[in-house]
């Protein structure tokens, strides 16, 4: 093979790999959303709630990095195990969801907070109503799209 | 002169470019803070307050994307006009807190949220004693390292 065939040839290969790591990044990776340049100033009273399932009703606010949702569960409420690329940090205002996470069971009461880190798969319970502010960075796509399936 | 030297000068130039752009950008980006991989469980009861002035105390959890503040201002408090790469959602539990932002005055209360996109300035002043929550992204390194002067 001449020098120039096998610089072209190991060209390739290269392209081919950052292809092929471009498509893992968009799998892991939210599709950009709209940017906002403007301030926001809102009321957790106006802002629409979804239910999601009948036991979990949820709204947000969403920025360009990062995102608040307010999410309340009903005692029982179950939300199976799942990962996501977001960092997330869940701060319990009132109630207490008991989480499966890292290998440990952990029931984070009102007043308390946990952090996990991108791609830490984790599960929940509510074991009484509970209000639950979530904050996600980079914002959830798949919450702002409705795709999220695992809780549907 | 050579085109050598035409090109040389030309390269100087894009290095020097570089460097001036590389400068901006760490004088305006948080510097690398310490990459955490495991979860963190905390409670706002055994997070260590810090008076950053007699009318502010504050706390915080810091992720590696993002970081979710306690502040607790009492009334009259002001936070002087100031502005930060960091993406801002603020988030009131208790009180009122006044902003002066993009033009206008705003009074965010209870159970209201403002987002302030990055860079933006805004100058702030607790109307009542106010428990506030901060949301940054990414995490503010000049709180956790202290060296945030205008409230000091």
């Amino acid at each position: 093979m001449s020098p120039a065939r096998k610089k072209s040839k190991k060209k390739n290969k290269r392209t081919k790999k950052r292809a092929a790591s471009t498509s893992v990044a968009q799998r892991n990776t939210v599709a950009p959303l709209p940017r906002k340049k403007e301030m926001q100033y809102l009321s957790w009273d106006v802002i629409e709630k979804e239910e999601v399932n009948p036991l979990l009703h949820r709204h947000f606010v969403v920025g360009n990095q990062s995102m608040l949702a307010r999410v309340l569960l009903k005692k029982g409420c179950v939300v199976p195990e799942h990962s996501h690329v977001n960092e997330q940090i869940t701060f319990i205002a009132e109630g207490a969801l008991k989480f499966w996470i890292d290998g440990q069971v952990i029931v984070v009461r009102a007043g308390e907070v946990l952090v996990i880190p991108a791609n830490m798969p984790h599960k929940a319970e509510a074991v009484e109503d509970t209000v639950d502010f979530d904050v996600f960075c980079p914002p959830r796509a798949d919450w702002i799209r409705k795709t999220d399936r695992y809780l549907r």
